[in-house]
Formats: C-alpha cells, sequence, structure tokens
C-alpha cells in the first residue's frame, strides 16, 4: 500500500457520499420545501464529507460492508451540516460566508436558517432508523450508534462546546478549557464516526475501542491544525477571513502554545492516532493516511 | 369505569413525567452548565404533559408497562419543549411569554435558546437510545420509536409545520392548507406519542394503528379547541394574549369556519378519536376521557 494514493480515494468516496445525500434528502416539495431548500444548500455547500469517509473508513476496517453502512455516513454529514448552520447564525457566530459562499441564514432568512438545522438533525435519526429496512445490521447495533450520534451531538457534545465557545468569547482561557472545549465541539462527531462505522461494520469491542481511541487523537490534530492554519491563513484557500479567531479573542493552540509548539502537539496526535491503528494491517492505511494528511494540508 | 376521574389520573402521571424527567435530565455542571439550565427552566415551565401522558396511555392500553416506557415518554416531553423554545425566537413567532412565564431566550439569550432547544432534542434521542439498557423491549420497537420520533419532528412533521406557519402569516390561507399546517405542527407529535406508547407496550399491529388512528382525530380536535380558547381567550388561564393569533393575522379555525362550525368540527374529531378506541374496553377509558375533556377544558 505503499503507493496509496489519497487523493484519489477522497475524492472517489466523496463523490460517493454526494451522490447517497441527494438521494436521501428528498427533493423539495409541498408547502415546506423551503426548509428542504434551505438545507440542501447548506449541505451540498462544498464539504470535504470527512465524517462519513472516516465512518465508511472504519466500516472498511472491520471488514463492514461499505454501500450497507453509507446511508448512516450519510447522516453524519446531515448532523455536521446542522451544527455549522446553527454555529453561523447571528445570535452565535454571526458568520456571513463559509467556504466562500453566503451562510444558509444569508441567503433564507433566520427562521428558515433555525429550522433548516432542525430538520438536519431530525432527518439524520430518520435516515439511521430506516436503515433497519435493509436488515443488514442487528437493531442492537442500529439503536448503539443512534445513541452515539445523539450523545456527540447534544450538551455531551457539539451543543456543549458551542456553548463553552460561547461563553469563552472575549475572555482569557487556559489550554485544559480550549481542549476541554474542543472535545466537544469538534472531537465528539469524528470520534461518533469512527465508533458508528466500526459498530455497524461488526467490529468486536477491541477493533472499535481502537478506532474511537484514532478518533479521539483525529479529532485533536483536526483542530489544532485547523487553527494553525488560521493564523498562517490563506483567505482565498479557506473561505474565510484569516486570523478571525484571533482577531475576535478566541482562544486557539497557537495563541496559548505559539506556532511551534502547536505544530508539534499536531504531530504528537498524528501519531497517537496512528499508533492506535496498530492492530490492524494494510485495510487501515486509508485512516492513517487521512491523519496524516492533516499535517500538511492547506485547507 | 363511570365514576374514572380524569382530574386525579393527570394530575398523577403529571408528577410521574415530572419526577423522571428531573432524574434524566442531568444537573446542570461542567463548563456548558447554562444551556442545560435553560433547558430545565423551559421543561419546568408548567407544562401539561399531555404528550408522555398520552404514550404512557397507549401502553398501558395494550398490557404494556408503564414504568418500562416512562423514559421515552418523557423523551417526547424533551421534543415538545424544544419546538416551544425554537418556536418563541425573535426569528420565528418573537414570543416574550409562555404559559405566564418569559419565554426561554427572555432569559438565556438567544444563543443559548437555540442551544437549549438542540440539546432537549438529540438528549431525547440519547434518552430513547439508552432504554436498551433496560433489555425490556426488543432493539426494533426501540429503532422503530427514535424513526417514528424523528419523522414526526423534522421536516415531515413539526419542523415542515412551523414552515408553513410563518410562510402563511399575513397571507390568506385555506382550511386544506390549514389543516395541512396542524397535523404536521400539532398533530405529528400528538400522534407518534400514542404510537410510540403502543409500539413499545408490545402492541399488535392493529392495536397501534387503532391507537394512531385516535391520535390522528385528537390532534386535529386539540388544534381546533385551541384555536377556539385562543378566540373565546381568557388572557390568564392561558399565559398568552388573547386574540393573538388573529391579530397577528394568522389562519384559524374560527377564523375559516366560524365559532359554531369549529365547536361541531371538535365534537366530530372527538367522537372519531373516541370510535378508534373501540377495539379496547375499560382498559382505553382515561384516553376516551382525555378526548372528551378537549371539548370542556379552559386551558
Amino acid at each position: 500500500m505503499a503507493d496509496f494514493d489519497l487523493k484519489k480515494y477522497l475524492s472517489e468516496r466523496k463523490k460517493l457520499v454526494d451522490n447517497a445525500l441527494k438521494e436521501l434528502l428528498p427533493a423539495p416539495t409541498g408547502l415546506e420545501k423551503k426548509v428542504l431548500e434551505a438545507a440542501r444548500y447548506s449541505l451540498f455547500a462544498g464539504g470535504k464529507r470527512l465524517r462519513p469517509i472516516l465512518c465508511l473508513g472504519a466500516a472498511d476496517v472491520v471488514g463492514g460492508k461499505m454501500e450497507e453502512v453509507l446511508p448512516v455516513a450519510c447522516a453524519l454529514e446531515m448532523i455536521h451540516t446542522y451544527s455549522l448552520i446553527h454555529d453561523d447564525l447571528p445570535a452565535m457566530d454571526d458568520d456571513d460566508f463559509r467556504r466562500g459562499k453566503p451562510t444558509c441564514h444569508k441567503i433564507f432568512g433566520e427562521a428558515i436558517a433555525i429550522l433548516a438545522g432542525d430538520a438536519l438533525l431530525t432527518e439524520a435519526f430518520d435516515v439511521t432508523a430506516s436503515v433497519r429496512a435493509l436488515q443488514s445490521f442487528p437493531s442492537e447495533r442500529i439503536v448503539e450508534a443512534m445513541g452515539l450520534m445523539a450523545r456527540a451531538s447534544g450538551h455531551r457534545g457539539m451543543v456543549g462546546g458551542q456553548v463553552i465557545d460561547l461563553e469563552c468569547e472575549n475572555q482569557e482561557a487556559d489550554l485544559a478549557t480550549v481542549e476541554y472545549m474542543h472535545v466537544r465541539k469538534t472531537g465528539a462527531l469524528l470520534t461518533a464516526s469512527l465508533e458508528v462505522g466500526a459498530s455497524l461494520g461488526g467490529g468486536t469491542p477491541e477493533q472499535i475501542a481502537a478506532l474511537k481511541h484514532y478518533g479521539q487523537h483525529f479529532g485533536l490534530a483536526f483542530q489544532i491544525t485547523d487553527d494553525i492554519l488560521d493564523v498562517e491563513g490563506e483567505a482565498h484557500e479557506m473561505g474565510k477571513t484569516p486570523g478571525s479567531d484571533l482577531a475576535s479573542n478566541k482562544r486557539t493552540y497557537p495563541a496559548l502554545l505559539g506556532l511551534s509548539r502547536s505544530r508539534e502537539a499536531a504531530r504528537e496526535n498524528v501519531e497517537a492516532a496512528v499508533q492506535a491503528l496498530a492492530p490492524f494491517r494494510g485495510e487501515a492505511e486509508p485512516l492513517r493516511a487521512i491523519a496524516r494528511y492533516l499535517l500538511v494540508r492547506r485547507a
């Protein structure tokens, strides 16, 4: 697997997820169609599909059938998109642009944006409950997947992280607080993506634990490199104003540790993530490559 | 059961649900505790617990164990409360008071109110997934319950209804549109409450269908009598300004049908709801009494 082509892998998986998402989220009809238009607008605004790709990758690693896990992988992207829509709202981070495009509420208004987020969040659970009809998975594993998704999304996960992010604005925060926040705001759903993929793929408890461990370190490395990118900021590639997190006084790794120590921390977490995959062989090569890619990504 | 004491029944069930909710929603701790304080504020702001009571009632009817269904009944109240918090937001209905108390965003601010709603919605799925640990229910039924809850909450249900409600504001709308809206906005979760209770209670497909049918008519009767109450409005009892729906040009049953024909429609739907319970005997008496109560309620 020395010649593993990550770029091709990511592009193929992204296409797979995009197509599945288009089929899963119904075309807008009915008097309520505006909310689905808004949901689709944000869902197809250029996401990298990282969470679904990690979920599918975890299913691969444990020998699961990737196509059967695909709807649930898409559900994870719906949850991610819901969180972006709500985080961007005027009452929250008040962002006008994301990935270079106007945010949902700038196009559809605040009310529809709130409801589009609500719709995506609930649709994720509907989609996941519906895979029971495929009869590919034991129902226990579906219940477990939904529990993992709910915990990663709610006050124990993303909601909690966003609350802390809002509370810390314009305040001093130490490294422990920043990490506590990121583990919830970004790490929880990334980790859940791996656990869900591993569980639905039929992994053993040990395999699921190993992939969860990978996810935890991956999540931290992801956030640290995200902070570093923001500081080094290429406005064009990121689609947002460089240094904007520092400007609004948000606590970031480079602000707390300096750039050099932040890069080191990112490297350490990537190594720990790769190390967590030690029980697996070539089948885990994509997940190893994705983790290493965090250290060289430009966007 | 001629001497069935509805008032006592409702009060006892409400107490049961209130206690269970207090245990289920963790006491606020951690840096993110503000969002749980906000969620608890709205969750304990005087709700009648109608959805949990209907859910438990349905479980009783099919011979289910009420205590085992209780957490999921509470999850339905969490979903209901989330929808109230989001509907009240300035970008939506912009309501300052509900049940005579300041709305969530008036106390905690918009950002925390949005997140408190998000937290309650996800917590509902977490709580439901967690009942698997009780091993009282086949996992298929839990997956089914979560699917019903998700569909009732999302764009096919409450979110869809709220979108239509917003779109119709200051517009003419005919009876079909108003009914299409209410079936989603109010009816969907009420109906799901009965289906979930009947399913987790171990009901047969026929029993579940009968209770769903009851729920559909109950939902319509509930909305019509709500509209009538609003027109006849006793500000004190309702905790909101009487006639406020008419004033903001919302389409209501009395506005479209007149008061007398609206009362008739309410009565017809209550009768149809009671009729749907024909397969059951005395065990369905509480649900019959609750439906009939809609016609005489003052709040």
